[in-house]
């Protein structure tokens, strides 16, 4: 069964509480639900893990790359500054998909560029907590492609 | 009914043919072929265009401003550089998402700004041309949505 | 009789639509009567036109060389990026003077810069669609005082 | 009666000494002259002064500051360097417009940007002298406008 | 009774061993007992703590939302470049107010920015160990204002 | 007895007029009548002074050099662009403390930097009106420190 | 028989008339006529086209994909600016070879760097009128070149 | 006896199975091992640590600074970006060796600067696993020489 | 007789006083005495002046414009940001040549490019205060020469 | 007879044997063997140089300036980094023309900038080693058309 | 045998002379004879060469190229802006290792960037003279294993 | 006796050949001769050298090490590009003034900062050969006064 990991970086445990006009009023644990949801639709298993903490981001990442076959990331503003998760994505053997829920192209000149997005395969930011749900989907695609293309 | 205006800028029209290892196989002509069937399921009319012209992009956006609710566009290489794109994105009254098909946060410093970004709800990119479909239901999503807030 | 062309670039048409707190409620159709008034008491002749093409805009520049005396242009948001639009305008035998509706030294930096004003002779920015009148009158006088020096 | 206050910064003193073939043989009493006599026909009592002193711009804004409703000022060399003229403008309760007499967008790179400019309704540049006269008659404008805007 | 949180940052637990000439030779014990003792006499009540880990900074700033009013933060080298701190601070509920214990704009240039500064209400910097007891004072003293308006 | 330097930059003469909802109502002259009841307490003399001009206070600084044991100064926008000001602030023989009223670590990039602060002891900045007092306790305890230091 | 597009981007059309001291006093006319003799000679069929609109040189690049086995173009000023044309140049299946008629590196430093010029096999710079001429035979030479491998 | 410790940063603990034509084939436990071989003839003794968490590398050298007398230590991505890294190997009372596997000089611009290297003595790039081995020796060699030194 | 005015900006009153192992230990009455002696040797009539006031430089710049032939200016920290000051200097008719006690080549990057510098004929940096003496000798050399131009 | 002088720097001497995949194959003795040929063609006598030493390039150009008419110079990569040489070959009294193998502007940032180039009348790059050819062309057409005008 | 070319830039012959709290006072010939010592250990011919020329480097570099295996390199200066000895040092086919003496990551921003760092396969910094031997044994070392794999 | 060393690089032995509008029309012959009879006034002893050779510079800033006292130096262009000629600058145990013909603050950017003169005492610019003469003077007196320090 595809299993996928989703995680959610610092500030992330906040959602639904701070600057709520910016990244609406659902939890992380509403999204964690309704993605847990979908998810079951798709025939996927999923592991969703919050941390305010880079490394553990980076741990997780090491322990799920034998073991989940794709990652959806939202990396919180360490997209704007990690290279060490840069390069834990990089290492990551399948494909991940970044996801912010603001539009990172409408802010302040420094969250304009995702310096982790380099590593992942596509980049969802701006459509709201709905963003998750569609870098789901397109992870489970891309790892079926992937698994389709191995296979033939 | 609801109507979205599909518009693709600059070089999209030789999709398919230009560096199929970065943009895919797919034609233009496939890509339309396949929103129109998936706007099709989402009740949703579409008008598609593609222009290598920036100021016909900008008419098409005039000409759409009070009959389609929403905007999917892809504003090609113009996305780095048009400001008269950003501020006719910015002037039209529906949601407009827009859609990379390569990963620009992981090419040359020249792509990984996108200026017109700024005046879309979200952005889509690297998901190859399957991200326009994405797109195309964020958008659906966004006009319900405030078309709801609006009756309420 | 003394001839001038005014140009009006990208977005331009859209006036009194767009962004009416920053740009005013007056369409371009409004300002383009009310400057062949003012043109008729200053006994001047104008030719006015809008495009979102930059191309077309050049192409203006080039047929009215030989015809039209001066230039008044807004040249929108190329403003900021057209050296192409640059170099025809200082390629224009007669004086141009330049129009911004809003002051563009209060706005992003992005606009803080007109790379097109280079090639004026003057730039008019903040006034509203009054600097339009201002810019004519100065084109007009600029005009005037170069037939003076000729003759003498 | 309308009260409008001229102030000429650093160096306008040399005017139609220094560097005539860009700025001009009319003195400072000359354009003071003209402006009195055109003030006179839109009957608005002008208070004009000049000064080498950031500091005495300073004090003449905040002086004017309950008895002139609107401000003319050309800053000279200080519009690309002051931070505190820009926020002495910005303090002042009426609509400040700027002057310049040469084109700064078309001289050195440190003369493009004007900072104080930010602190202005709108700017006149590069239209010789005479552009004391046009910030005068959009100054005098806007107060009235305010004027109405009040009554209403 | 007010509650206030003293938070601490990277390398701060070496205070008073650490390049004594630039940070003094009280430690951080010798700083947290006198805190202690001045939020006695203010009637506060205080939470310190230390860190070298972000992560734990963001929980410890999460978990005290709820309970504490204000937060004095010194976020030692953090503060030039986490913009995930920048953001758990301005998601805190209550005021902040940060503190260097030496002057940040008297050394190195990437030691000149407070990225995270831009969260707080004031910034103190340079005063010694002198700083968290005027930080404690500032803090104290908007809280107050803040109940002081709720209550009006 | 122990005398301090009260030193005001420009515009500060505008203090509870000038963006009151930034600056505070209060007046210089309800700022200083605090700081000279404050100074009573402490048993320190002040000499307090406001100035526009940037000379001023470098005559001011100089005159006092002899007199005066420590400044509280406020530079206002010459805190960013003047060196002058940074090098007769070195040139003082006893501690300086700068204040700001606003935060400018959170106002526009050109307000971040403090080029003045380097040749301070300490920068307080967005306390309000509250930071004269905690500068004036904080140079006061510089001095006192120092005078230990020589007579030991 | 071999097939060569020449490309002339924006203000070309005005060659001879406009700046004759920096580009000649040769018409485009005249430059054509020239290129159509020399290319009888090297046996090459030639098609000319000159647009000031960047829209236009992109769909002339496209049309000619599968018809010409070459390009000379000079972009013009959008040379500097156009990513669109970047991309249509790198899309195009045979050598392109770039020509400037004044020398770009001598020039202001926004003219310094071609963008497009990245897109081409070479670039021939300074050299006036006279450079088509040296960008014909160097084109030629390349694709007799790469029939030669190909049948090799 | 000397003691060193050998300190790794994030995702090192990968080293092997990440990118194995850049970093190598040999994971981190082969290293440690051919590394506590060395140490051993060297007559010191290791302690060797790895973690992604950056507060657990500063907590390390907290914690060693009154044990062991050198460092070596790999920062990893810490290296480019992480100032409480470098203060905290300033802070650490012996020397200290960075090593890098790769050639930092030979990758991409952000890889190019170590600012963790400034608060070395030394910086061993590119030599790859073998780097721990001549980092060993030249910190053993240099806690040696303090030692003369400070017998002397 | 040759008339030269020499000007001291800002903090050059305190010389002798401030950071004397960089600006030696005589004060600027010293200077002048020298500078009247040599100045006698060579037939000159001196004008010494100083002010910390920017503005007050200018005036004496204006107000010798007819009166002297050349100047010596030592513009202080105003030569790194004053661009009233170098046009000022721009507008005097006579040579300007500028000192700077210390090497501005030697010292922080902000004080390594003069501005004023552009304005004047030659500058001498670091020859202490020895250097205005050979400034002198140099102006009056220059104001020679020009006269023996005139002359001739 | 028309004298041209053919200069390579450093690095061409190992022409033909470094990197051939981006400077092909033949050797610098080839390459001035055509040239030779091409010369006797054109009635032109050619010295062709080559020296790693920037020094030794100067000294040519020095001895020549009064012997050759024209210049065909590959700089290598002093192009990019000696004001020096730029400075030589704008001192030579006659055209001279730059050459580069492979196309600056397809590479490293650092080799997209010629700075050489600004003392050059053309450029030509990226056409291999025909390249020489066509500057050895031009640079004896160029020499032609000004005896003609020396002639006229 | 296996033969290593030890290069020494510009100052190098000053070793011991030159800031020796900085390089220590080991001269050159002090190191080359340690070098050649270890040589002897490690079965490696050496050639030793130091020269203020960088043309004289790249004579060696070449002339080295089908002699040597390998080279050790300390580039002094020329490090950090000489892309002509990059390209030397690229275009050697033997491994390079760089060596600096001193540690270039503490020291002025214009050393904390090696250029020709980029060509080598490693860069050893920091370790005195020490690291010569360092860089031979890597060197060594790294032409083993190119051996064993060709012979493989 | 003392013994000063002259030195001038890169294309300074084109003296008054070159450009001289800008550098003047005495050769560097002349400029040597008056520089050897001023030195004889100084009971000076010169050794005068020009070299377009940075190595040669080199080698004799080393040679004349423990020769010659002092050295006054021109790099030319070398002056803003050369840390090799800086380091031996600093190198060179007497002082060192630097001396440039034209005024390099008044001239293009890339020519405002001289490197090397961070190694100088000071420098003399823009006054034209005469230049040299106030440098030797400078050095001389530099020389005794620190003769006269060591006697003391």
């Amino acid at each position: 069964m595809t299993r996928v990991l989703v995680l959610n970086g610092p500030n992330l445990g906040s959602l639904g509480r701070r600057e709520p006009e910016l990244y609406g009023t659902a939890t992380l644990a509403d999204v964690e639900r309704t993605l847990l949801a979908r998810a079951a639709e798709l025939g996927v298993e999923l592991r969703c893990e919050q941390s305010n903490h880079e490394g553990r981001l980076l741990d997780l990442l090491e322990e799920e790359a034998g073991r989940a076959q794709g990652v959806v990331v939202n990396p919180g503003a360490l997209s704007h500054t990690s290279i060490a998760l840069l390069d834990a994505m990089r290492a990551f053997p399948g494909p991940v998909v970044e996801v912010h829920i603001s539009n990172i192209h409408a802010r302040e000149p420094l969250r304009a560029r995702s310096r982790t997005g380099a590593a992942a395969r596509g980049v969802v930011t701006g459509l709201g907590v709905h963003g998750y749900a569609l870098a789901l989907e397109a992870v489970t695609r891309l790892i079926a492609a992937e698994q389709e293309e191995t296979r033939a």
